[in-house]
């Protein structure tokens, strides 16, 4: 195994970690949830300033003229390029939830007659939930089948078996949030379509991590997140791909926004073209604007090389466990063939609670855990170094040994 | 009439125009747009950069559990406080648009065998769309009808007559975005309970301007925005009120973030009880934090006081303008009660737009355009001056005389 000074020193996107806050208290610190919040770019500070004191606090309404109005459409652009879309395909909007609903409600309109909604058990719960409430908004004959898989791996065959003549969408994560399977997209497009079922994909575990070539795959829909890998900041607006090849879809909450002229305020306005006619109504600005920086960067840094490293860090973390870590409980809860992995591995532990509260508060490591059992360590190859690797195997092996998980075993955070 | 001077001298609300930020450059300018988007409260400004340098860019994700998680619902309720409801009756989400379709569609399933919305043509249109859409998403029996009004006036006479044994909900803006006609919450309320509907209320013109109380008048639901009289920031997200009396309300678009127990990450999850169950997905955190210091404003400066000063403000400009400006072809369009009038006048001028610009470009008053014939001024009792309604006047005059309604004829900028 190289040894990490040597990895970090030839390692091509090493001064990426440059554009980001570091805290200068904390130099220690080991941030492995950039799957869950990313971390925050220098430039995005400084246009948060702007923004908030000339552009809110001097210029005031004028600056809907001065750009703010097409920040959804130019911030779609920037994130089409990571997707594979076209210009007008992508908007920002809502959050992934809504977005979702909204594409999923869209898909099952333009397949009249077929009346189910399939999905995994890997899929997001929220998601879940979702395509349930957009399954009622149709109406009582609409029903969401879940493949049971084992919770690490999908399969294929599992997806080809559960298709039939009644399936309507095939809706799935990219990437799942517990143990960071990743689906080949074109495949599984494939099956759906020689299915007749459209897809609707959730790309918030994979945009800035994987490469995406959404229209390679002839994907239908898709949503995502932009405040993970893209680090948009704390719950910035999520993203809707709508493909220009697909016009059956309409957005099911048709709102000013979304109209082809909102400045005429006429009730009647037909929605815009594309991806801008699911837009319902005013985006949060600031939480908007500051996606652009995000993007941008993972533009610059070019996501092959991102996903190189990504393999590196993940591929290396693995079998440091497997080397080090077995024999205090952990176990590696992903897949173990890179290409059907994310940018996270998950680490089962029967104390896995106890183990992130330990790792947090007396090593400065930052993980998260999902219930009951999983810790989620995210590689973020824009600020995450090989020596991090080692250091957090490093970490994880003392707290096994020194008592600390004994310590933190009845701490019952709000958000565990 | 008093002279402004006074006036000024002797407001009691005259010290909160130094909570706002006020561009230097422009010592001149007079703002009368703050119905559109509010002000920038200094509080606001300092808020933002602790939140996005210390809490996003050093407590990274531990920021969710100290405090972030909770925000849609406190600073829900401080608006709660601002529109007389119970804790936990409101939450911030989305915005107006999505949360109003959320509202109706609840209504439309709590009310079976009743298949219609009723609302008027002084709504916004995008309420009317979203309303149409939440009817679609039931299914084709429902229906949505618009009462045709004057454009300038409601009629409670006139809602009776459109309600029936069909009537399922009644929504409307209680003061109407054009004209700034106000409805009386309790009077229409008890019309619609009367004959078995629900109500449903769109506040995002009157909160913050007018005293409301939604428990008193038996409303069952209402929206509205934050970003005009609360001056929460560009596009901040909505709130939603649901009346604890009611719990046949459920959120059609059922997502995590609105669960009983978010993190524990089940798909089987129950809704959070009370408003909280309507939110969504993941609230965009910088847009919603700063929405407190808007509302923490308005109840320091109360309600009442606020809408003291507005009846003032609004009146004086009203008199002015029948005094000095209808011989250039302006016409008062809203109504000349104070009692049924929101703390915004809008002005028929047949050539509005051009006049707008004028008053923009060359005599720095900010009012807005709605097309195709009406200027909207609205007077935010916070940090708007006596002084600035009759400055207004004598700038709509100079341009009326000047030529500049000419100069700026021809100009269409993208957002009138």
């Amino acid at each position: 195994m190289s040894s990490t000074t040597d990895l970090d020193a030839s390692d091509p996107l090493a001064h990426f970690r440059e554009q980001f806050v570091h805290n200068l208290d904390e130099p220690g610190l080991i941030y492995l949830d950039g799957n869950s919040l990313g971390r925050l770019p220098k430039r995005s500070a400084l246009a948060a300033a702007n923004l908030i004191n000339d552009q809110w606090g001097n210029r005031l309404i004028r600056s809907w003229n001065e750009g703010w109005f097409e920040i959804p459409n130019r911030v779609g652009d920037l994130i089409g390029k990571l997707i594979g879309a076209h210009a007008g395909e992508v908007v920002l909007a809502d959050n992934t939830s809504v977005c979702l609903f909204k594409g999923a409600v869209a898909a099952l309109k333009a397949q009249p007659g077929r009346t189910e909604i399939l999905t995994d058990d890997m899929n997001f719960p929220s998601d879940i939930q979702i395509l349930r409430s957009a399954a009622e908004c149709m109406g009582p004959e609409y029903t969401v089948k879940i493949i049971r898989t084992d919770g690490i791996s999908g399969s294929l065959d599992s997806v080809r078996n559960h298709l039939g003549d009644q399936t309507a969408l095939v809706s799935l994560s990219q990437v799942a949030y517990k143990s960071g399977w990743l689906w080949d997209l074109s495949d599984v497009c494939k099956l759906a379509k020689n299915s007749g079922a459209l897809t609707l994909w959730d790309l918030s575990h994979s945009v800035g991590a994987v490469p995406i070539d959404l229209t390679a795959a002839e994907a239908d829909l898709a949503v995502g997140c932009t405040y993970k890998y893209l680090n948009g900041g704390p719950g910035a607006p999520a993203f809707i791909y709508v493909s220009q090849n697909n016009n059956l879809f309409s957005n099911p909450i048709s709102g000013w926004y979304g109209t082809e002229n909102p400045f005429q305020f006429d009730f009647e306005a037909q929605p815009a073209a594309g991806a801008g006619g699911f837009i319902t109504g005013t985006p949060p600005i600031l939480s908007s604007a500051l996606v652009a920086s995000g993007a941008e960067i993972t533009l610059e840094a070019g996501i092959e090389k991102i996903r190189a490293k990504s393999i590196a860090l993940t591929q290396r973390f693995i079998e440091l466990v497997n080397e080090h870590l077995v024999s205090y409980g952990f176990q590696v809860a992903s897949p173990l063939d890179s290409t059907n992995r994310g940018s996270h591995v998950s680490l089962f532990h029967p104390e896995a609670q106890a183990v992130g509260q330990a790792l947090i508060h007396e090593e400065s490591v930052i993980p998260d855990f999902r219930p009951p059992d999983l810790l989620r360590f995210g590689f973020t190859p824009l600020y995450t170094r090989y020596a991090d690797v080692d250091d957090t195997i490093e970490r994880l092996k003392r707290v096994s040994e020194n008592g600390a998980i004994s310590r933190w075993r009845h701490v019952n955070p709000l958000i565990p």
